[in-house]
């Protein structure tokens, strides 16, 4: 089992690199949005496209088991998306995306938001060829998720912490779950933001640079 | 991969038989918890196992990736409970349950509540040997899960609406997320509850029998 882990890891590591030169070559900027189910990964990139407006090339590519339903919803918006279907599999790999990534128009100095299926614990170990892994953490979550789902906040360079709009009505103590998220990743920055009102985005567009 | 993998699921259905029967000699109801992250599984049991208040035998099993923080809160009950932790694994396997059922004091009768590791996807292919999977969906994650994450909601036998008190403050129509776990498994029962609040406790109760 760990030998078929460890061969599965290194090829997807192989198609990561290439796709990491790909998006170099390119002057690509490749960022993977990691989070659990419904932490409203694709409102937030909805929203960020509307704020980008045409400032810069943007493309998406969206993960899930099935559906077309975000690449239609990040479509409306005037961005082209591709759709992964990953049936059974709980994760994107760098294969996978860089097929998807051949499919889109991705122009000199573009950016590629590629949204993973919702999943704490599976893409962590999983290569994109991406900048960053961004992962967004809900405030309706609980500030324990980075001490139960440490690979993922490990692997991450960012987390936001979405829908900051609840705070008033969760239990969720934002100091708490930033010292928790730092415990296990003393490097990862942290920005609050809410997708559905606009907080915090201007740091969040800011980050990405 | 797949021969690998239908080998692995056969080693794991082979054992949760063995549970089935150790469970079913010791007229033992076992329910396998499933949700994302942060839905509100370990509230929610300990709100069910205060309204059971002795009146039946409980006894816990816990998975995350890591800490024992949800088997402390159990435990805070009076309930014994057994923390898993699955370090990379991304679900309980049904041997995993059975070396950890045998560390519980199961009394005749009792009701074994399994919490699964919180992921909509790989949890699913895993019998664990219990009675049933019930999945439960926190209002703030959105209508469309059933659809996104199919094969969780088709294992399911009951869908727990969690976090009910949240509704008037995020967008989500009831309606229509159990109409759409209903497309993927159209026997799926369906209950509301909000466990902080006690909302649905009694019917889920009832259901539990």
């Amino acid at each position: 089992m760990i030998l078929l882990e460890r061969d599965i890891l290194e090829k997807n590591n192989s198609f990561a690199r290439a796709n990491r030169a790909s998006f170099a070559k390119r002057g690509v900027r490749a960022l993977n949005l990691v989070s659990s189910p419904g932490s409203g990964k694709t409102t937030l990139l909805v929203k960020t496209i509307e704020r980008l407006a045409g400032s810069r090339p943007v493309a998406v590519i969206e993960g899930d088991q099935e559906t077309a339903l975000d690449a239609e919803r990040i479509r409306a918006t005037g961005v082209p998306a591709v759709q992964i279907n990953t049936g059974k599999g709980c994760h994107l790999d760098a294969h996978m995306v860089g097929h998807a990534a051949e499919d889109l128009p991705l122009a000199q100095g573009g950016l590629l938001l590629i949204e993973n299926v919702g999943n704490l614990v599976c893409p962590a170990s999983f290569d994109l060829g991406e900048a960053h892994k961004v992962v967004v953490l809900s405030v309706t979550e609980g500030e324990d998720k980075p001490l139960k789902y440490p690979d993922m906040f490990r692997a991450a360079s960012l987390m936001l912490l979405n829908k900051c709009d609840l705070l008033p009505y969760v239990e969720f103590n934002v100091e708490t779950a930033i010292a928790n998220a730092r415990r296990v990743n003393p490097h990862l920055e942290a920005i609050q933001v809410s997708a559905t009102r606009g907080t915090g985005m201007d740091a969040w567009i800011n980050w990405i640079g």
